[in-house]
């Protein structure tokens, strides 16, 4: 890397903004990074005048997240290729849907040695199916190591500057100083761990639990069953990760990225609301997400389906009984009050004390 | 143990009767034990009738479970060494005060080669400070094993049949085949790991935590920051244990006993709805408890002062900053807003990854 390492941020929405609050913080007060961080916007008009003149001359997103002033070392720059070039690391948080375009646009324009760290949560298809993490695309297209960045983080909790804690997963020590200097703040605290994929992971893993933890709370079920359920979702979390993305340790899911952004997904998240209504109102989820996210997709049902096809693959649906009944009841193959019938004889029931069976 | 294993439940409360309905049936169905479950009632005139003989005409306890029938073979014995003499399994589920008294009673009265499992949730203050293990005084008063079943669940909902999980832990491999056998059901699903003492602390450190947690939603944090004192919470658990009960396994943190038991605590106990009233009432613990628990005490604040005398004791306060936190707030020490301050710099933030430190 240079001397100064430079920034930038690609993407402005609502996270992008909040982020741009301590990534600029942290530019302008360390030495090794340069003050002027650039930050990529998708160029709109508002009342008449440009976004990115209004964030330049006002300091403040007025699209994305109105009321908080960003720093003015956070310079909005409306071309991808101009806001990139001279970044030393490179921040991706957008839609995961652009990704791929966003790359073609930057391959070649970028600085070789360059690092990208993944904000995105979710994933995206693979070509054939199955699951394609938003890192490996980035480091496929840009051919640059990607690492990534999740925890139990909602984007506007983190502009107010209320304290919580994140997960950054780089499998290449060298950049994990670097990475934790630019976003961690007072109010931000950030571990780095190894097992980026991992970290990555359960960023989409959780969504199909909150679906399970809906449908509980849809059912009327109760605390105990809704915990049984959370906890038998982590352990298949796990178990995933130890399938699909082999080397991992038991400790990443201890962090941010996996016990509390779980719980908060299981206890606050859109998955579970949508999938406590599908159960109470008897609508389709198609239905739910046009009637209480204004259109907008879950995560859940899809991340399910994608997961499902992984398992079926490998013939592992019943090592995996919980993410397999949501999926069936998502299809509406099965019926939400057919989960717990699904999840009695849970593999993990089978309990190492009595019958050794591997765990991770 | 004998042929047929002898079955005695010491304790006829709310717990004591729930975990009757499913230790009566399995006693009753499976070849391996004596049918005839003695259950140890604590005499009391109801309506001018014994419940001793209330429950073995009715096979309804009127005072702690009404409105479930317990099965015909669980027979009410109002003398402790009567009930308690043929036992081949003791299970103790009574309120912790009375363990020395009743274990005094038994000594010498049961059979040499008996065992008890405890399913009472808390801890003893230990002479000179500290806490004392319930399943440790029990073995030290009657010479014999003491394993411990502990998990997500709520006595009622037990009792209603809702579907959930709990852990055995039971250092001695060669009872857990016939502890699972006797406790488990197709709607209460029992893993048996041998961490005993890591189950048992667990459920009393989870009290604590969720303290912590209520502090958060008096102060209106959030879910970013009450996420992320759950999680903290998680990590002073695992690292109290391998500091005091060192041997510990990471994975028995995953089981009912520990991270489901802790969310389900954090967002639906008691000690998370006083603590949540003593931030926004500015009423003592005391007034509250007069108030809200009808003069019964919360566990989690003298918990937090016991565990606070084993830190001190140790110089181990700043290694365990939530832990200490909590304890100074409900003793007035500080203010619940002072609660993010003590836990910004925690040792879990330290990250092993760039900074190497024991983790368990």
């Amino acid at each position: 890397m240079a001397e100064k390492v430079n920034v930038c941020i690609v993407g402005s929405g609502n996270w992008g903004s909040a982020i741009a609050k301590i990534v600029g913080a942290n530019a302008a007060a360390l030495p090794e990074f340069e003050e002027r961080v650039t930050m990529f916007v998708y160029e709109e008009m508002i009342d008449g005048k440009k976004l990115t003149e209004i964030i330049n001359e006002t300091h403040e997103n007025v699209k994305y997240l109105k009321g908080h002033k960003l720093p003015t070392n956070v310079v909005a720059v409306p071309d991808l290729v101009e806001a990139a070039k001279n970044a030393d690391i490179l921040i991706f948080v957008v839609p995961h849907q652009f990704i791929p375009n966003f790359c073609k646009q930057l391959l070649g324009k970028i600085k070789p040695n360059a690092i990208a760290i993944s904000l995105i949560k979710g994933f995206d298809k693979a070509e054939g199916g199955g699951i394609d993490l938003i890192s490996h695309i980035i480091t496929r297209h840009l051919k640059i190591p990607c690492a990534v960045l999740m925890g139990a983080n909602l984007a506007n909790e983190v502009a107010e500057g209320n304290f919580c804690e994140t997960t950054i997963g780089c499998t290449d020590k060298k950049y994990g100083k670097v990475l934790r200097d630019l976003f961690q703040a007072n109010h931000f605290r950030v571990v780095v761990v190894e097992d980026a994929d991992a970290v990555e992971v359960c960023g989409a893993l959780k969504n199909i639990v909150a679906c399970g933890a809906g449908f509980v709370d849809g059912l009327k079920l109760g605390d105990n069953t809704k915990a049984a359920v959370i906890r038998l979702g982590l352990m298949e979390m796990i178990r995933f990760v130890d399938v699909f993305y082999p080397g991992s340790k038991l400790s990443t899911f201890f962090e941010s990225c996996g016990v509390a952004d779980l719980i908060t997904t299981c206890y606050g998240g859109r998955n579970r609301r949508v999938s406590e209504a599908f159960v109470t109102s008897g609508k389709t989820i198609e239905e739910l997400e046009k009637e209480m996210l204004n259109g907008q997709k879950l995560q859940g049902p899809p991340t399910a389906e994608e997961v499902n096809y992984m398992l079926k693959n490998k013939g592992l649906e019943d090592k995996f009984p919980l993410f397999t009944a949501i999926h069936k009841i998502c299809i509406n193959q099965l019926k939400p009050k057919d989960l717990i019938d699904c999840i009695r004889n849970h593999p993990e029931h089978m309990d190492t004390f009595i019958m050794p069976s591997p765990k991770l």
